[in-house]
């Protein structure tokens, strides 16, 4: 058998990942809405035979957010077009089960997953933000639980209405005038807590049966959601350690719902700055914080704390005591916060610089950071990848000094082993459940 | 002042307007979910100078439905690869108000606004097939009359939305670290009786203003619906005397909203058929109208009166007499067949075959074609045409034979005046209703 192989996503992001990134003289200021710029990104993942794209997404904005989240491509759209400027690489684009409906979600997955030749990716999300309730004409933002179990009923949903057709459904005869055999077309007749769905879904399977499907909560609801029922999932940790225990749980949990430990791959998201030299990546780095001011790292910090206003507390002293605050948003986020500021009694000064402007290990020489890759991946820790881009050229500087020494590593391929995302990465195409069933009574 | 120019849309349809059009030697069987035909087809819309490309829609197919609408691509994930394949046309795609939310749907089309640099349209429907309530979670099908009322609620909110930054918004200075104005950013706050969405949205303006606003009913609610708020109506009429009741009756209620007669543009639908003699269209026709059995076209009529089942009826006798049956889905299109089928004496063979394989007068000669065109171009019936493709190589045909001889004429354009889809249609940009509200404050 040939040696377990890295996976690569590229997460794709405009001006930017941090807050100070597009004052950097090389960034294009409005990259995020500059269709040129994501094509050359895409190409350059696509030249270093990344699996996939990655396209975040968010449903709330106001005056304090992210540069980038103010005024950026709706992902789906983003990837369609894509598509056109890619041939291999796998297309991934974050949407909310909170405020979607299945019909649509599994409609327009599958007409890229069609329009891409089969390769489409859906990164299942329960919106974090609480104002993205008043976007969408809902009273209130769902409680953390009470998302997670939408999302499971969503996600069942949309997979029944991607296997409405079987794959042979299409006959297509002239001659006979038969389009499509009726006995292969099928009817969900989903009735649920949550979703009243009928079907069938007017699009047929493509070639990879279901567009890969991510999640990308690591909270407890989170894991279980992923261990039950997606292909990969996005996550984020500071050390090995963290990435490794994380890495086991999520294993263990799918390995109790009856599923293979490969049936699920982990792909921690890390921001690499990769220089020539120690001092060159160094330099990077500092060349990005030093373009925050406190202010805006105040800011950045309180929206993940449901907008909290920190400027109310010392900058000097130790981080406030919030209570439960920030437990219904981006929950393992802040309790990494709270648990980090506490352990290494940080300020809120510094706490907010270091939110503002993340850095991570992965900092270094090519060979150094590649060392780390190959620790995490062999070591039980990820799977593959998601690589963030923190610092201008960030991508291509992976792609032209990183991936090389990956694949002479023999841990990173050099050609696309397929045409498909899941065929990239590895995933068994899923069997229509109404064939399966249909085995399932014959004793198969 | 230069001649009034004739507008034209490609109405891209895979394998079919006509229920038999897949059987057709020349026709890819598998068209609807077949990216490099639809490309060829743009191409060569854009190579005839069309001014948009048109996809229609639907959201309940059963095993009765249209070949094309079983299995099809979602129109804005094919819009937007299709963006990338074009560089001058307008892509224009039909979405429904009943069953999706206004933020999702401001947000897709201005996307889609910014990656094919202002050349996006939305055509709005309001979901003719009761069917539709099934897959949406929804007890019943809002009543016509309900569902116009959604549809303007639905689409100020968009339009709202879509003003949620001005034009010179975002500040973008390096220097100074200031990436936008916030005076310059509004909040919509719209609290209304369907809807509810706080805004702002997260993309801004692209250089046309808002994408263009087609409305394709013909119903009074549809009618006034888009004399109010439409840029564009798409229509459908038998005749001249039909075609320019219509256009006269839309045209005096944007008069009676306030509007100008060109602020609002009727484009007719038809389906030319041309040869380069009379025999040889009339050849196509019957190519494509004897590949349909009596079956199919009993099936085909009933989806417009919501799936009714005339198999229960006598072939060769008047056609039935249905009472209100099929008002609350294809209203306009129903009451005309009811019409007809009086005023003509038809069978019901006759008018299932008729409503199957729809044949206009548009058929014939390129110079009798144009002719027509002209004629109700310059009588007061048009403004412009939505062509569907009808016959193989419809659209090729018409682009190569029709639109020569009316550019001769000097009433189509030969090469775009504009790269934006509202600078070829003559289409003012919208002013962002905060500058026209502080405008008019000021007394300008």
């Amino acid at each position: 058998m040939s040696k377990r192989q890295l996976k690569l996503g590229a997460n794709l992001n405009g001006v930017g990942n941090s807050i100070s990134f597009w004052r950097h003289p090389e960034v294009p200021t409005n990259a995020s809405v500059n269709l040129a710029f994501y094509k050359e990104q895409a190409r350059k993942a696509e030249q270093g035979k990344f699996d996939l794209l990655f396209i975040a997404d968010g449903l709330f904005i106001n005056e304090k957010s992210n540069p980038h989240f103010l005024n950026r491509f709706e992902p789906l759209t983003l990837l369609s077009a894509l598509s056109e400027a890619t041939s291999h690489i796998g297309l991934v684009a974050t949407l909310s089960t909170s405020y979607s409906e299945p019909f649509t979600v599994a409609r327009q997955f599958a007409s890229i997953d069609h329009l891409s030749g089969g390769r489409a990716g859906w990164n299942v999300v329960t919106s974090p933000l609480e104002g993205s309730a008043l976007n969408f004409g809902k009273g209130e933002h769902p409680h953390h639980s009470l998302r997670y179990e939408i999302a499971e009923e969503h996600l069942e949903v949309v997979k029944g209405l991607w296997d409405s057709w079987e794959d042979d459904a299409f006959v297509r005869d002239k001659a006979s005038g038969v389009f499509f055999d009726s006995a292969k077309l099928h009817t969900l007749n989903h009735k649920g807590k949550h979703f009243a769905v009928q079907g069938p879904l007017n699009v047929a399977r493509s070639k990879q049966g279901y567009p890969v499907v991510f999640q990308a909560g690591s909270s407890d609801s989170g894991k279980d959601l992923a261990a039950k029922s997606a292909d990969a999932v996005y996550t984020g940790h500071e050390t090995f350690e963290q990435a490794r225990a994380f890495y086991q749980d999520v294993k263990g949990r799918a390995t109790a719902y009856g599923r293979q430990p490969d049936d699920i791959l982990i792909f921690p998201g890390i921001g690499p700055i990769v220089g020539r030299t120690e001092e060159e990546a160094e330099r990077k780095y500092q060349e990005i914080a030093e373009l925050v001011t406190i202010d805006q790292a105040l800011n950045y910090l309180g929206r993940y704390f449901e907008h909290y206003d920190f400027s109310q507390h010392a900058l000097d002293e130790p981080f406030p005591e919030l209570g439960d605050f920030g437990s219904n948003s981006f929950r393992s986020t802040t309790d990494r916060i709270k648990q980090e500021a506490k352990e290494q009694g940080l300020t809120l000064r510094q706490v907010a610089l270091r939110a503002s402007t993340p850095r991570s290990n992965f900092i270094g020489t090519p060979e150094k950071v590649a060392d780390l890759i190959q620790q995490w991946f062999e070591g039980g820790a990820a799977d593959g990848f998601n690589i963030r881009t923190v610092v201008p050229n960030g991508l291509a500087d992976f792609v032209d000094l990183v991936v090389p020494v990956l694949q002479e590593r023999g841990i990173f391929r050099k050609e696309y082993e397929s045409d498909t995302l899941r065929g990239n990465l590895g995933l068994n195409v899923p069997v229509n459940r109404y064939i399966r069933q249909a085995e399932a009574v014959r004793g198969n």
